[in-house]
C-alpha cells in the first residue's frame, strides 16, 4: 500500500492555472499544462470513452496508464468534487456526470460533510471533515490493500506533501513557464536520499519526475 | 549575437537558496542545486584550475563547457559582484581574486559607479547605473559581435527576462524541491510556440531545459 500522487504542472510548478472563469473553470492556461496528458490514448480511452485507440502512445502514455493501475481509493479537496460552486444543493453528484473516472471509493474532504453517493461504475463519494492524518486512516479502510491516491486539488496535495504522507509523487512537467497560478511546490522540500528521483523527456517534450519512497 | 542566461535551479525554481550565513555566503542549500556542475571536468579545469582532468565528462559537461562558448561580455547585478558585502571599499575587486572566471568585459549593475577594473586574464568589471535595455547596449558594443550573457543574480536575471531580452534561456535544474529561497520563474511567461524548448535528462538526473527563440 502507498500513497501517491500524480499531477500535471507547468515547469514553474503551477498545478491551479490563474484566473478561472464560468467559460474556463480550470484558468485559461489549463489546457498548457494537460495537453500531453489529455492527448495519450489511454486518457481518450478511459476519461473520454473513445473507443478508437486513437492517442499517443509514448512515454506519456505509459504514465497515463500507470496513473490508473493499483489504485484503491481516492482523496480530494472538496473544490475538485464542486462543492465550493454548488454549496447548496444536497443534489449535486459532482463535475462528472453518471461515469465519473474514478471506479472506486473517493473521499472528499469537507467542512460540511453530505450523504454518500454512489455510481453504477464503481465510483462512490464519501464526504470527510478531517486532518490529512484521518483522511489517510480511512482511505486505507477503504482502498482494501491497494494503493491510495491524493488527486487534488492543489492545496489537499500540499496538505499530504508537507506532512510527510506521500510515498510516490510524480509530476509530469509541461515545457511551458506560466509564471501565475497556484503552485504545488510553496513550503515543500523534497530532498534526495530521503527520497529516490527519476526523470525522463517524454516525446511531447513533457518531463516526468518521479519522488519515491 | 545572442542574449543568453545559464542558471543552476532546484526543480522549484530557486535560484539563490534562503539563509545565508558568513559561513555559507550563497546559502546552506547552494550545493544542492550546484552539485552537478561543480563535479563537471569543466567546471574543475575552467574555474578551479584542476589541471589534471578530473570530473564527469558527460552531458553535464557538455552544457558546462557551452556555458564558456561564444560570449564577448556578461552582465551581472551589484550583489553578484559583492558590492552589497562591501559598498564603502573602492578598491574591493570582486569575489574572485586575481583571476576571476570570465575572460571578458562584465558590466556590473548598481546605482553607485565606481572605477573601471581590469585584470591581467582578459577580465574587466565596469560600472553602470542602467535599465536592462540601456545595459543591453553598451554589453553588446563590449561584446564585439559575440554572445552577451546576463549571469545574476536571479533579480537581474528576471528583470531581462520580463523585459523579452533574453534570447536563450538554459536552466539546470537539480533534481530536489528546497521549498524556500529566490525564485526564477514568478512573474516570468515563457510559452511555445514563442520560444522552442527542448529539455534532457543528464546521467546526475539533473533535468537540462533550454529556451530559445
Amino acid at each position: 500500500m502507498a500513497v501517491r500522487v500524480d499531477l500535471n504542472l507547468s515547469l514553474d510548478g503551477v498545478a491551479a492555472p490563474a484566473d478561472p472563469t464560468p467559460e474556463n473553470p480550470m484558468g485559461a492556461d489549463w489546457g498548457l499544462i494537460t495537453a500531453a496528458y489529455v492527448g495519450t490514448r489511454t486518457f481518450r480511452t478511459r476519461v473520454l470513452g473513445d473507443s478508437e485507440g486513437r492517442g499517443t502512445t509514448g512515454i506519456d502514455d505509459r504514465y497515463a496508464a500507470a496513473y490508473f493501475e493499483g489504485v484503491g481509493a481516492e482523496v480530494m479537496g472538496a473544490a475538485m468534487f464542486g462543492l465550493h460552486s454548488f454549496p447548496d444543493d444536497p443534489d449535486w453528484r459532482g463535475w462528472w456526470g453518471e461515469e465519473p473516472p474514478f471506479h472506486c471509493p473517493v473521499l472528499v474532504l469537507t467542512h460540511t460533510p453530505r450523504e454518500r453517493v454512489e455510481f453504477a461504475n464503481g465510483t462512490s463519494f464519501e464526504f470527510l471533515d478531517a486532518t490529512a492524518q484521518q483522511a489517510l486512516a480511512r482511505a486505507e479502510e477503504l482502498a482494501g490493500g491497494q494503493d491510495v491516491r491524493v488527486g487534488g486539488g492543489v492545496g489537499v496535495v500540499r496538505e499530504f506533501l508537507t506532512a510527510g504522507l506521500v510515498d510516490r509523487l510524480h509530476v509530469a512537467l509541461a515545457p511551458v513557464v506560466l509564471g501565475r497560478g497556484g503552485r504545488l511546490w510553496d513550503d515543500v522540500r523534497l530532498l534526495t536520499p530521503e527520497h529516490t528521483v527519476r526523470s525522463e523527456v517524454s516525446e511531447s517534450g513533457t518531463v516526468h519526475v518521479t519522488f519515491e519512497r
